[in-house]
């Protein structure tokens, strides 16, 4: 395969009629008979974007049923209207945090529209994203047994202490390298491994099988989050669709000005340290240009490519599928992204 | 009884035990390894003040219980653990409401302390009422059954659209009575609703006397937030010990304010809406002279008057006990309050 030509829609094949039913599902579940909360609901629904969440869940769930069926479970299929569910929780859940999100990184712009934080103002994104939160939870809770619930509370649990870590560390430029993934284990991992989670366990996997795919889902969370913040510096606006530049703005330490105050030469790293603290905003060309060429976001890279092989080891114990490939293609997608 | 000696203490008095152990559950739920999470928990504890709603929660789980020895049921008692669970669940969803409202009012004092808004910023404000909701849904899917978190996550999914209700509402100053009382059904209402009835199904009360107890808390919790709402600019700031006049400044309507808009002379009228869209802040001493010279503060202390009469009568199917003494007198209560 020519990894150039990696494209989600190809990856979602085995899922297609999957996360069209959990569009459904979220769709009906944020309906309200408000106007205003609807035309909030309406935006939302742009924010939509590359579904990743769902997929990892839905595709974990399919990839594990081939398994249990070589072991005497269930002979095929796997993705139950529990998956369906689940994965429009994860996606509410996923879009609460990108309403919050902006508030906190006063963004602008995100999937190529206005905010709702810069539309709307502050307090009706804070609002949306509490109501978003509210209804992931329950529908969640619309599920017979109480084990998702507990899982997902306490996903979301440390997903907002990884984005509190965050907001303290902000400004501290001496921020280390295991801290920084700390973070981002919490803040963006802890999410994808529990959706691979879910997936497995709700189509009957072991232990031994749902821990791999959870594994597989926080390495790849990792990965992802790298290159996330790697092309908040060095990426292209217009391909990204959102506001960039913010972490560097925001005091947001991110890999590459890790690794460039931590290997370059001490007046290179006075003068980055400099630049960090003066929030001199337009610089972001400048910034980008020292990291690349001291070999900061290669560096980077090579983490988030780590992450990646990490992720992709733990799909070994699964038999040849369609689901299996496109897991272990998305893996590859993280990297290779441009938006 | 006198009235004038009514104290929150004396009335809470049959669960003082039970709220020890709630508490409790609080704390040990909202533990955290990471400094400056627990910095901020720490933090919330302060705004821990009336305990109204798990009061609430667990008064209408023991008044229930004498219903159902009177029908077979169990003997005394009612409140279990399950009710010391679901008193700390509603008690988080309000905190969360609180550290969330402060980022919406830009409120600079609550319970005589700073608020986190201002002293830690919106950022961790917002994160932080997060995290407080990840944890009242968490600790709710600790419980056996869903129904539970489907009460819980239906009424904040209510809540969250009064709150969204009232954003929209603001600066429309011909906002109607009966859309005011809908958005305060929904922010306040519909949570201490909530409580009653919890309390109540959990303690094994069938549907009716569930839903009398529940209108109870319903109208109790209208009350109480137009009590608040007159507070905000009548009330001093010293008993009240946090921000007064923010309704008045956020263009947010009360029902004073709506009285007088829709009852005072046209001059009156008119000089009252020039005074509120110019955002004269330190006025506030003056709106509340005219208020109450009209008569406007004296109508909606009737109005809230006529929703805790309601809520009164709700008790009358219950056997006399300790517990619905405090219910009757929590009801009562709302009225006196100076803080």
């Amino acid at each position: 395969m020519n990894p150039a030509v990696l494209q989600l829609p190809d990856l979602y094949r085995p899922i297609e009629a999957d996360l069209a039913r959990v569009v459904a599902i979220m769709d009906q579940e944020l309906q309200s008979e408000l106007p205003f909360v609807a035309q909030l609901c309406e935006r939302v629904r742009g924010y939509r974007g590359k579904m990743l969440r769902p997929a990892l869940l839905l595709l974990s769930g399919q990839s594990v049923a081939g398994v249990q069926s070589v072991l005497g479970g269930p002979a095929a299929g796997g993705v139950t209207s529990e998956h369906h569910t689940l994965a429009a929780v994860v996606e509410l859940v996923h879009l609460a945090t990108l309403v919050h999100d902006d508030v906190l990184d006063q963004a602008e712009e995100r999937r190529r529209q206005a905010t709702i934080s810069s539309t709307n103002g502050n307090e009706a994104a804070v609002m949306l994203g509490d109501y978003l939160i509210s209804h992931a939870f329950h529908l969640c809770s619309s599920l017979d047994s109480q084990s998702a619930s507990r899982l997902v509370g306490h996903t979301t649990n440390v997903v907002c202490e990884g984005e509190l870590m965050q907001i303290h560390s902000r400004g501290h430029f001496k921020l280390s390298e295991p801290d920084y993934i700390e973070i981002i284990r919490r803040k963006t991992a802890a999410l994808t491994a529990a959706c691979c989670r879910l997936g497995a366990t709700h189509a009957g996997a072991d232990e031994t099988l749902a821990s791999r795919l959870e594994v597989f889902g926080e390495s790849a969370g990792i990965a992802f989050q790298i290159v996330d913040d790697i092309l908040d510096v060095v990426g292209e606006q217009k391909k990204m669709g959102k506001t960039l530049g913010r972490d560097l703005e925001l005091g947001k330490m991110t890999l590459p000005v890790i690794h460039y105050l931590r290997e370059a030469p001490t007046d290179k790293q006075e003068a980055m340290l400099k630049k960090l603290a003066s929030a001199e905003h337009d610089d972001r060309a400048h910034v980008a240009q020292q990291l690349t060429e001291f070999g900061s976001v290669a560096y980077a890279t090579s983490v988030a490519e780590q992450h990646v092989s990490r992720a992709i080891s733990m799909l070994e114990g699964l038999p040849e599928s369609a689901s299996r490939s496109s897991l272990l293609s998305m893996a590859e997608f993280i990297i290779q992204r441009e938006n």
